[in-house]
């Protein structure tokens, strides 16, 4: 099969590489309707050191299930399929809890012996603790709203969630990207009253009016904080969802933040240490967020895009063939597209 | 009236100073009954620059009201009251959420104009969002136990709140200082079944050990966060109560936390940047804490101490009159002493 393999910065290839097989009786073997292309993989793109064997690379897709081993029992063969941005058990500790990506039995896409999402087919370890069974459908606005349940709209829901978003309350989010665009969306649906987007790329932030931001602030740092200040009242908003991962962005979150409240993050933080001293404590901000459990998040979130109350798949704004993935990485690292969907 | 007044690290004194009286019409004077010397007093005991004007220094005391303001209702001539840390008007919005430390008008004790509450008597303003009134008693033990209510047992306790402290979780605590003590009392009052305790001076441990700690850990640094997880299937707690304020003691907290748990800082931070990057993010680890607003929790740990279920006054292991202030704080910097009761 064809599938995305990445050599370091800057260089991505689609190659030949052995059919995935089930290795284990946990294992299903998925052909993948759609994928896509993470903010996150760009980090690798733009800095990871040149080695001689690539790395399988993508973490978001959904596909039909090709084959099942033996100890399958959630899905079975032609069913269709989402698969989060990380598997795992189900069953473990902290599955338990709705931590899966802690799972003590789970791991990405892409390790060693894992294929990646950007491909024609994956085989999916821990297949029933995994795998989220969808309806079938061939309508491509529905499957690409379905799509972003494995990634991008989860982890907008995490930061919220986290923050504790909640009917009436004002939020700050911060960064235009398919997450923080998304993020708006998941604190529109937890009822938000004020969202105040910052970014700066007015197509992305017309999208983000489109899914509930009231207020776009597109200027940064200590004047970013100004503005978003002006708006409330001088206190800033209880939660501030950082969807960027810059130190930077978290500085502007501390900064617009309220007393009392939380800067959740969902953005692979950039940096080690960070400003948590006297001013965090003095105002008992929380910091909080992570990486999203997203397995959790799906089977409350599905409904609502079935029924077309929500669209997250509007973030997409090219689409592409798996021959076309080297392009599409360049396109959104040159900001050029805001995310990619891969139809294999 | 006789008040203490700091002009420097190690240099306390206790002077005469003019005696207190009503500004406003929310003011109260309060004859002072018991007071003490807070750890967080040690910070500028140990290294505020020396000044030619000293300032007032005290912020937890109960006592007697001696003269009301025309607008003061909560309280009258002749009644006990406790006062929190901070002074508020228990009315802004922040008050409202029960963030009184952020009130928009309040304020701290021995700020400029306002008096300390290591001395004979204090004005406080606010009083009717400061103040909360006490049964009358002559009991010792009883007293100190309220005193600790406006600061160190609701210090505890915001520790344990902000990080979630419920029925049945393992929480560690570090610090065996008298606020480390109260917060292994408050996880306890919460339902936590496994406490452990980081600490190292024995008499203070096995204090902890009668408030409820099931475990202490006297090893510090990479050596205690083994210890620690050793105890707790590799795994860490779900809470962590930082009740010390030093970056060492915070890196600890982030080794013994578990994957979806807190470190609840109240320890005033000693540092200024600390270790949130990647670590702690994907481990989805949240950190919180701050400034305790003791209004608003002595209402409801207030019934649990006046009928004797929680005893936070056993962290006094020494009483003095106010002329033994300079040798209590020397006696708690030499830990000769864990926390120092005043009887003005």
């Amino acid at each position: 099969m064809r599938a995305t393999v990445i050599y370091g910065a800057g260089d991505v290839r689609v190659e030949t590489v052995p059919d995935p097989k089930l290795a284990e009786p946990t294992d299903v073997v998925l052909r993948v309707v759609r994928s896509c292309i993470c903010g996150s993989d760009l980090w690798p793109y733009a800095d990871m050191p040149p080695r001689e064997h690539g790395r399988r690379i993508g973490h978001e897709f959904l596909g039909i299930v090709e084959e099942t081993g033996a100890d399958v029992r959630g899905v079975k063969k032609g069913d269709l399929a989402v698969a989060p941005f990380v598997w795992s058990d189900n069953t473990c500790e902290f599955c338990r809890e709705g931590l899966q990506t802690s799972c003590l039995h789970g791991g990405g896409w892409g390790a060693k012996g894992v294929d990646g999402g950007q491909g024609e087919a994956v085989r999916v370890p821990q297949a029933d603790g995994t795998l989220v069974k969808l309806p079938h459908t061939e309508d491509d606005d529905l499957l690409a709203s379905m799509l972003t349940l494995s990634d991008v709209f989860s982890t907008g829901h995490h930061a919220a969630v986290k923050a504790r978003v909640s009917e009436g309350q004002n939020v700050t989010v911060i960064g235009d990207g398919a997450v923080g665009l998304s993020a708006v969306l998941a604190a529109k649906r937890l009822g938000a009253d004020r969202i105040v987007l910052m970014g700066r790329h007015q197509a992305r932030t017309d999208l983000g009016r489109e899914f509930g931001a009231t207020d776009v602030v597109a200027e940064r740092g200590e004047e970013g904080v100004e503005k978003v200040r002006e708006l409330t009242n001088g206190q800033g908003t209880h939660a501030v969802l950082e969807c960027v991962g810059t130190k930077g962005a978290f500085e502007m979150g501390v900064g617009v933040v309220r007393a009392g409240g939380a800067v959740s993050r969902v953005g692979l933080p950039q940096y080690e240490d960070g400003p948590i001293g006297v001013g965090v404590f003095r105002r008992n901000v929380t910091v909080t967020g992570g990486v999203a459990p997203a397995r959790h998040y799906i089977p409350e979130l599905l409904p609502d895009v079935l029924d077309g109350k929500y669209q997250p798949g509007k973030v997409f704004d090219r689409t592409i063939d798996v021959e076309g993935v080297p392009d599409g990485y360049r396109a959104m690292a040159d900001r050029e597209a805001l995310k990619v969907l891969i139809k294999p």
